[in-house]
């Protein structure tokens, strides 16, 4: 149904860091809602937000918060999902879920407009989000696929702590100011809130992101493997990943190398391609010592791009060097990127 | 001629980052030096330094400080090394260089102990010291190379900013602090001290560590190319890199990606070379989150590896995490651990 005068959005998990992305990516990007409900966990309900001028109390999420919603967007972790998204949909609002909790579903499309936003036509009420990692390198490979076929992927990311959240980007904070004080500090976020140990963010890199699967990858590492193969529909690519978190508050970047399908392709073939791909900023004249940064993408929903150069040995082999805001791309502005596209598609 | 007195040792860069802790490494190993004799730019000359606690005024270099010199120790920059490097040798001194000046010259052995201590035989007098990033890989991969055969290298860095010397790691604390106190600073350091453009380190990840080559890759790109072909005697080594400098004072972590020759290796056969090879510290026990960390190896000789594990595609490629002191083994201790070879060779 055509909704002209506007949607009824509710966003579950305002207070977080993502969910005040989405807030704000909502304002920023003039998304058509008439009326914005704010929900969280009990413990934050009370809060109030002010919103483009105007101030709303959050509330807690419960089953019937849900009455009357069009879009819920959720970003409140992965069991809230669970418990809440069924609830949403069956008053008939269309979930677009930040978590973990149904990306993996075969009945739920997992989904990055500029890949593969035709897939949003087959929900059954929810559509999924992908991680964050995720979400800025299938942006930068989908234009090489396209042209050129994609055989294989191989990443190592440098990731922001806010991934982990706002207490994580409290801890970097915090840490980093004691220890630059001559203070000790007792990390009890990073590397993920709920695992046995905690270690020191600042000043450090640490190779756990999420917790271990049995395989040795983190499940970090085997989200980056299987959401790539679903939203590119390429359940045959060659996918590995090394997950890391480093001292930076916002902003995913990744060393990523890739080998093509087609023969004979080289780095300003590449290049073209991402140039004039949708989602995507090449940035890549190294002569003027121009690449990506994490400080430069915080606040934008781009995906910048650059680094491209051919592998010395194998002769369909690039890296490239792919960085955008986690926070934004790779959770708030893509979520509200579907439901613009749910609107555009007319399945709204 | 075996000196069972000791040895005259000089050090050329004696105030810099790693010259500093190549006068601890001396010390702390127990370097069977009879005379320190530490050397500097003009600049530097006159300080003075408290060695064993023995006060050692810093000289000017000149030709004649190398008079009765037995070994020379150099890390103050490559255009010092090509100046001084062969007026030592023309007085009898060895050299054992920790710049790039002479480390792709064929007549020059370029050292890892535990990787090619045999080319020390070589010499003609001067014994290049590999670059930081480099020396720490060839480490770990050796062991797999002699038990397994190599075929191919895929390395991301994850690199501290002592690499750039102790302005380096001011402006990295400098720059933190002031962001954190809500003020601007602007970077004139990183990421190259002589490159046209500085950018800030402190919260991002810059993906230059030395000037641009030609072709895209970075010259410490193309020294971890170059370099760990000839410290492992395989020009036909596939390898590549992307380098990368994160905040952190001291302390480089890497993510490599390599393929064996020999077919049906599983991780616990890459663990077990590696838990009894030469300069090895096995970190690696996910199910206790048990990975090697910068702030970890800090101060340390070792060279540690973690977060082996298989690739999921690939049938001879698996995946670790390597991370080492880069003042130490990556420069200091390797430098100092080629003068004890030395002496065991007999060759001084």
């Amino acid at each position: 149904m055509a909704n002209t005068s506007g949607y009824h959005v509710a966003v579950v998990g305002a207070t977080g860091a993502v969910g005040q992305q989405m807030i704000k990516t909502l304002v920023n990007r003039k998304f058509p809602y008439n009326k914005l409900t704010l929900l969280s966990s009990s413990r934050s309900a009370g809060k109030k937000i002010t919103v483009n001028g105007e101030e709303i109390t959050v509330q807690e999420a419960v089953p019937e918060s849900f009455e009357g919603v069009d879009i819920a967007l959720f970003s409140a972790g992965g069991s809230v999902s669970k418990k809440f998204a069924p609830e949403a949909v069956k008053r008939g609002a269309i979930v677009i879920d930040n978590t973990s909790a149904f990306r993996m579903d075969p009945e739920v499309p997992l989904v990055v407009p500029e890949v593969n936003e035709e897939d949003i036509q087959k929900h059954n009420g929810i559509i999924a989000n992908p991680n964050c990692s995720t979400i800025q390198m299938v942006v930068a490979l989908e234009p090489v696929r396209k042209n050129f076929g994609l055989k294989r992927v191989l990443v190592s990311t440098y990731q922001a702590v806010s991934g982990s959240g706002a207490a994580a980007i409290q801890e970097l904070n915090d840490e980093t100011k004691a220890l630059l004080e001559g203070q000790t500090y007792e990390p009890h976020v990073l590397p993920v809130k709920g695992d046995k140990k905690h270690y020191q963010i600042a000043f450090n890199a640490i190779p756990q992101i999420d917790v271990f699967t049995d395989n040795g990858f983190t499940f970090e590492e085997m989200k980056m493997i299987n959401e790539t193969k679903k939203i590119m529909h390429m359940p045959e690519l060659k996918v590995s990943a090394t997950c890391v978190r480093i001292p930076v508050a916002t902003g995913h970047s990744e060393s990523v190398y890739f080998e093509t399908e087609k023969d004979g392709i080289n780095a300003g073939q590449i290049r073209e391609v991402l140039a004039s791909a949708p989602g995507v900023v090449l940035e890549d004249r190294p002569e003027e010592q121009i690449y990506p940064m994490a400080v430069n993408a915080v606040g934008k929903y781009d995906t910048f791009v650059g680094r491209i150069r051919k592998d010395p040995d194998e002769d369909n082999g690039f890296h490239m060097w792919v960085v955008s805001d986690n926070l934004l791309k790779g959770a708030a502005s893509n979520s509200i990127q579907i439901a613009e596209s749910l609107i555009r598609m007319g399945l709204i």
